[in-house]
């Protein structure tokens, strides 16, 4: 491959959900194609993709016809198995963003220490193997504390809080994996970075933006936040720093809390474009979808700036019924994935309020 | 059919280019599906398509087809056939915008005929079927005055000037085909209106654009038009006269001629969505393509409110290989339409230029 990657390219995608189907759209605008490797049939993803194939991801021949497809290929999940990667980097494919993301990415333990490591500050933390570590971990941290799984779960799954050191090895033995205790943050508040490294080494970040979560799931996205300059600007340094510490190519989130007195510590990153970004797509000259297929594809990086300030708030299950009144909506611009089911809680869309700046 | 169409439902599209590829991705992301019939492999719009058929337009098996899979057919061409239509509404399929208003756009002298009974000004025009009508038709009008084609003929072609009286006879044999005669217009400037017209009735207009061609291909629009209250009063005016006259459904280009004294005339109309409002994917909260869709799917019609200004290009043949340049420029936003080869003076994208309001 020789980047950039001129129109008429073609972009290999891992994961068939909505993020998929937005940088496709975002793709197809830029003149480049699409190709999706998915486990599932007529995906959100795949209905906008030039091609399509239908495997499991650790599939050798769907992922050596991705490859051969593919000028490129990235993915829209964090938990992208690493003999994937290894896989198509070995068949000549380019992957961005590249193998150690995606390691840090996947491991609580190996995040936190990275992120420590690049001079970023976190909550404390200890990695917590068996029952009798979660007891030496409680000592050490204290209550209450939060133990997740290493590895694994998403939107509050996989994780239970410890509020007395007598509950530490139960906690341990109801997760049953390796863990990482976690003390807890006396967050004022939920912010999120979203921001891009291109091929080149060039930067941006978008504004910060607000979250607000219900039952570990994002509820509304406020953006760009109302937030002091040094705010933004410690934000942007974190970023920069995670995105240089791993040689990053494509768009990440920081999710970061703020503590009373202004500090700002990450809470987690997704090395991709994240749902508390969505509001870029209707708020910001280049959204992050777009953004990140020109650094996928070694393009300049667009322009980050924020046209309006919008509120973000996710279409969970059955609250996408109510398409045709918030369709109807001034000022609003609404997203739908194109799945066919409303399962509860499930992400069926997004709706973007827009209000001058 | 019951309207509106529910997200998962299927819009069909005749046509394979670029509009149809913009429709499609504003139809993603209302989370709808789409089916093209083109007569082409791998087009622009058939790569970010659920579903195409690959066929003549006319072909029976496969507007069978299209009509099977399709909730509702709308088309990126005015030049749509009408038995095509006749063949889907036998069918049962429901098309949008619908025969008359093809008949009539297809037709100049059934458009103007149609304009003027509306209310509606035009050029002095005269039906000229043969040389010698055409000897009387110049009799009447004067010198210069423009013979064109009645039917067919785009961005220049199938037309020409008369400027000696005894020119007529050969100016028609030249053309050899029904036409129009045409008085000039001594217009100071080219607008459009783009519009749109639901299902229920209500209407919707995009601030007028100034459109500036070359070699009879527009070149630039610049949006929103700087112009006066009541001209842009009077162009609302005229395209609902327009959209109610044709009991219209869909968005409509209006393209107009502004005289010096302010009076506006129709050149042509366009039953489609239309190069002259591109600049509205950025520029307006709801774009033209999602307006289209929205219309033709008996959703509620969007915002057209404007939110920047915007200078749109278009980008013509081997322009667009300064991709790489035009896609680093601060503020603008390249549109690439993903066509394979770049025929001279084919439009191959369109780069918006965005300026505050």
């Amino acid at each position: 491959m020789s980047f950039p990657l001129p129109p008429g390219s073609t972009i290999g995608i891992l994961g068939g959900g909505q993020l998929g189907r937005m940088l496709a759209l975002a793709a197809a605008r830029l003149g480049l194609d699409i190709a999706i490797l998915t486990p599932d049939e007529d995906t959100p993803a795949s209905r906008v993709a030039k091609t399509t194939f239908v495997a499991p991801y650790d599939d050798a021949e769907a992922l050596a016809a991705l490859a051969a497809a593919s000028d490129v290929v990235t993915f829209e999940f964090e938990n992208v198995p690493a003999k994937v990667v290894e896989t198509l980097t070995r068949l000549g494919a380019e992957v961005a963003p590249g193998a150690k993301a995606l390691a840090v990415a996947q491991d609580r333990v190996d995040e936190k220490s990275f992120l420590n490591a690049a001079g970023v500050a976190t909550v404390d933390f200890q990695a917590v193997n068996s029952a009798s570590e979660a007891v030496v971990a409680i000592g050490r941290i204290g209550v209450p504390a939060l133990l997740k799984t290493r590895r694994d779960g998403y939107d509050g799954k996989g994780q239970r809080w410890i509020r007395d050191a007598a509950d530490a090895e139960a906690a341990f033995e109801a997760l049953a994996a390796p863990c990482i205790l976690e003390a807890p943050a006396a967050f004022v508040r939920e912010l999120s970075m979203v921001a891009a490294r291109g091929r080149d080494g060039a930067m941006a970040a978008y504004p910060l933006a607000e979250n607000h979560h219900e039952n570990g799931v994002l509820r509304r996205t406020l953006a760009p936040a109302v937030a002091s300059a040094a705010t933004e600007a410690a934000a942007i340094a974190i970023a920069e720093r995670i995105l240089v510490g791993l040689d990053y190519v494509g768009v990440i989130a920081v999710e970061l809390f703020e503590l009373a007195d202004g500090t700002l510590l990450v809470n987690e990153i997704a090395p991709r474009v994240h749902n508390t970004g969505h509001w870029t797509k209707d708020g910001c000259v280049t959204d992050q979808f777009e953004q990140h297929i020109r650094a996928v594809a070694g393009w300049p990086l667009g322009e980050t700036t924020p046209l309006a300030r919008v509120e973000m708030t996710n279409l969970l299950g059955e609250e996408a019924d109510a398409w045709q009144t918030l369709a109807a909506e001034p000022g609003a611009l609404i997203h739908l994935y194109g799945k066919r089911r409303a399962v509860p809680g499930r992400k069926m869309g997004h709706i973007n309020r827009l209000k001058p700046l």
